[in-house]
């Protein structure tokens, strides 16, 4: 990853990658791509609050963008694992877990006064200024959590909160389309709602194809 | 709005403000922020592009946030006139005039490749490096697309074509949360189909709901 700096003169290196380090400008970097997005992130500022000189910066990532590869896949890390210690939870019926995951994420949100959005939508309005293969990777991450929230809802399925012929791949990726929206909506307002009426009508749609099904499904 | 700069040596200002010159700016800083958004475009590019000296800039706008905000009135301008092109078109039943708009937005993006996403979505992104009343402006703007939609929705209730007691606010709310989420997977994949899909599961909810109401509704 160095192997293209200066050789050093022998003097010992203060600065060899340490893990606190590295931690620090994750923490950062995830700070500045969440409230302001990977373009106008400055990797200056970013380094300044992590408390990493520039110089420094090399020994852990080659580039900006390699950088900005680690801050998804570190963010990845963490929302999954939340996400699946929610949807794992079967102490509750499948819908609920849902529910209660959104009640953090929402959480999430409030506690930075909604300055910090999701960066994986972030990072979908900033394609035109991003490799191909780096923008492959954010829609990789959106589609694992549309497979994972598909699987939860296939447990649904199963045990009868949704009708037995719900696409639930399908159903999925209307949660997220619509969830990722409403997370722009409320940093607009820097209120919930916006995430709350959306899953309230999310979940009326489950209800109401329910309906559908029990009634036969014939009317439209 | 140029009054504090310094006064010119009586030659003739070549650089007076003209309305092509406003023109070529605004087309410019448009394809620049729904493509990189306000925050990473720069406005040194916009004005290259746009063929306009750096100087003559503040002939027409004192800083580039009154620049950005006379961006979202030209695009708000454009936009809801589109919008309405659509919704008014009487000849279509309501329902309907929602499906041409989309099929519109949707070819407006894929000539550009889905390089280019809507503005309202990327300055919801942008919230934390914006002045609280700017962030205002572009919940307004979200706010009145919600409410012609709104009332398109009360002509598709007058029409019967969704239950008599939709509440055609909270509908056109759920319509432009999740379009704004499926713009931004759109961009992600280079593809309509996330809009697509999107909208195939928001006529179905509206369905579904109507089937709701004909069976009585008291199945959940």
């Amino acid at each position: 990853m160095t192997d293209d700096k200066p050789k050093r003169r022998g003097r010992p290196r203060k600065d060899e990658p340490d893990p606190q380090t590295l931690d620090r400008l994750i923490r950062s970097g995830l700070e500045a791509l969440t409230s302001r997005g990977y373009s106008s992130a400055g990797l200056e500022s970013i380094l300044r609050q992590a408390g990493v000189p520039k110089g420094s910066f090399y020994h852990y990532f080659p580039s900006k963008e390699a950088f900005g590869r680690a801050l998804l896949d570190a963010y990845q890390l963490y929302f999954s694992a939340r996400l699946m210690r929610c949807f794992d939870d079967t102490l509750l019926p499948p819908l609920a877990r849902l529910q209660q995951w959104t009640e953090l994420a929402i959480k999430g949100m409030a506690k930075h006064d909604y300055e910090r959005g999701c960066l994986v939508g972030n990072l979908a309005t900033e394609t035109a200024m991003l490799p191909a293969d780096f923008v492959a990777e954010v829609e990789a991450v959106w589609l694992d959590w549309q497979q994972r929230l598909a699987a939860l809802l296939e447990e649904a399925r199963a045990k009868g909160e949704i009708p037995a012929d719900s696409d639930c791949e399908e159903l999925a990726e209307f949660f997220w389309t619509g969830w990722e929206g409403a997370v722009l909506r409320a940093r607009l307002q820097k209120d919930s709602a916006p995430m709350r009426r959306f899953l309230a009508h999310f979940f009326r749609y489950c209800s109401a194809l329910k309906t559908k099904e029990e009634t036969g499904g014939n009317h439209v």
